[in-house]
């Protein structure tokens, strides 16, 4: 790529709100060298022409480029091998008025030492409310940490609560994990997370699509909500209020196809009623870092079903269990008493009597028989 | 029905181990005493035969009734009109060892003033694990309580633990509620929860299609499930651990094609880990009991929407919006930097800064702009 492409590029990611469908489909159809020169020059369509009109003139994409060279970033476009594969082929944004966040970013600003294209074919995003409980954060750092030990990526906006605790437990546990920003990746946002985010871009990766300077607002939040969906096989969403973001991330993800996935917790706490809503749709239920990887892991990576809790009954037949069930907690039972109580002919409970004495459940007692120990009621 | 007719229901009742559909053939094919003749004699198929062997010359029909009698209780056949309409036509049992089980009681042995009948046109069951924690117990009182407001009734299975909080605050809601138990009537089972029991029997329904006498044993509890499951429009399963008689009732609903509600937890409490099973399957997550009675109750009764959280943002345009994110948290902005934050030509934000300043939201210093209240981020 050349210098003057590069600029093009830097150029061409701030001259409109990203994403912009408008100004994807000049650069697809001149490139991005042609495309800043038409829109510096006013010689593009109406609609276009609108969306750039406010920024055309401002040109600080060398100051731009400097700033993310400074810092170690690299500026990743489609044409880079390192571009990911992003879901934004034929979907439907969650809402009509969010339809222009549909489309893929024009280009990507990087930090960090990972390839974002090989991680991402790899990742899940644990996302969820900042306003979590010590059981959000504790699910999340825990989900987190056994993702990354099963090389799964963490994936996350970077803000308080879920998303802190699923950033810290990955780096604890020195696996990868993907703070994607709404604003530039040098604004480190939100302040009290600044240690925590150079943390990530010294290991894993920051990565925005707005050029440096940028402030988070609440529209790039929103939009910001669809990469982080975009760059993961699964979403979980942890804790969330009946109004977070993190069900908007889950609908960007539903809308690409991507499964969604959400956390229970206690029907009375106010940070798992939005995971409750997605989980009466068609979120599916997590409560095991297997059942994630099972997802987004390669086909065969099955969770394993959790050990059931076994009784000394188990082994047996129905008919040896009704028999057991026959003889009285209490006490000694004949033969006769035992076949009436289990209704069964008399000669036909000898067998299973036999089973039982041998599996050390019952003995005999002057003809009768009894519980060898206290039997559990169900 | 003559007495005749009503000894011999209850000699049937007792001389297989129930549910018996071979009995239940015979006496829908010659009517109950005449089926009670022909067993007496020993003259019906072999499988009969077996199956009644051990207890075919017990006659303590009259004692039985005797003891129903006096507590005031009745002997229901489905040739009475209170006999429930039992989902229990084609259906396939949880497992087929259990497949025996899934058919309808021959009879029902009933203590309390309400009508079987009329009650399971109405009710829910609300099962659990009797190692419930403080939270299932909440909730199974607070669901049950709900019900019970909204004149459905609870049914459950008597036992310690969720069930117990289920009929004890449907009782305190001076509600109806129906005990199926797994055992005679007679035999109140837990003996800690006989108080419950009488007080259920004062005032709903104990239900059981066992003689009197009959202890509960491990089998019948089983059995007992499905009549519980039958008995009511929906099973909402409260906490179950990953082997408990709540999903083996789950189950016998869902085999019914009756509706299965499980209730979520803290993925940390092994007390909601059959609930997330359930949940993982095709159960539906219910957090509130209004979600429950959408279910149980009459076409149209609807679950409200719970009240989301408004902020003063939420009457505005997307465009309205993105003009007030441009707006910085501190300080004041020109409307040319307004405008080039929000991509928006100049003369397009002054509309939306003037709704802005009638909404209360932002006011005009120096000609810039200010935020009239730090905004809350998303």
């Amino acid at each position: 790529m050349t210098d003057e492409e590069r600029l093009s590029w830097a150029y061409l990611s701030r001259v409109a709100e990203p994403p912009c469908p408008e100004l994807a489909d000049l650069v697809a159809a001149v490139g991005p060298v042609e495309a800043a020169v038409r829109i510096r020059a006013g010689k593009v369509d109406p609609e276009l022409g609108r969306l750039t009109e406010a920024r055309k003139n401002i040109d600080c994409a060398a100051a731009d480029l400097a700033v993310l060279d400074r810092r170690g970033g690299r500026l990743v476009t489609p044409l880079h091998d390192e571009w990911p594969a992003l879901a934004f082929t034929a979907f439907n944004g969650p809402a009509v008025q969010e339809k222009s966040r549909g489309s893929a970013p024009l280009v990507l600003w990087v930090l960090g030492p990972q390839r974002l294209d090989e991680v991402a074919m790899r990742a899940a995003a644990i996302v969820g409310t900042r306003a979590c409980t010590h059981y959000g954060e504790h699910v999340a750092g825990d989900f987190a940490a056994g993702l990354v030990d099963r090389d799964v990526a963490v994936v996350s906006g970077g803000a308080y609560g879920i998303d802190g605790a699923a950033h810290r437990a990955a780096l604890a546990a020195e696996g990868c994990t993907v703070a994607v920003l709404a604003g530039g990746v040098d604004v480190l946002y939100p302040t009290g997370h600044s240690a925590l985010l150079h943390r990530i871009a010294g290991s894993g990766l920051i990565v925005s699509e707005y050029p440096p300077g940028v402030r988070p607002a609440r529209h790039r939040f929103l939009t910001r909500n669809r990469l982080v969906a975009a760059l993961s096989g699964a979403t979980v969403v942890v804790e969330a209020g009946l109004r977070s973001g993190a069900a908007n991330t889950a609908s960007w993800a539903a809308a690409m196809g991507r499964p969604v996935c959400a956390v229970p917790g206690p029907v009375t706490s106010a940070a798992s009623a939005g995971c409750h809503v997605l989980l009466r749709g068609d979120a599916v239920l997590v409560s095991r870092c297997d059942e994630i990887v099972e997802i987004v892991g390669r086909i065969g990576e099955l969770a394993v079903d959790p050990a059931h809790p076994q009784t000394r009954l188990d082994h047996l037949t129905e008919t040896e269990r009704v028999v057991y069930e026959a003889i009285p907690g209490r006490g000694v039972a004949s033969v006769e008493q035992i076949a009436v109580d289990a209704a069964m002919p008399a000669h036909q409970v000898l067998g299973p009597l036999a089973v039982l004495e041998l599996a050390g459940l019952i003995f005999e007692v002057n003809g009768g028989w009894k519980l060898a120990q206290t039997p559990e009621t169900p």
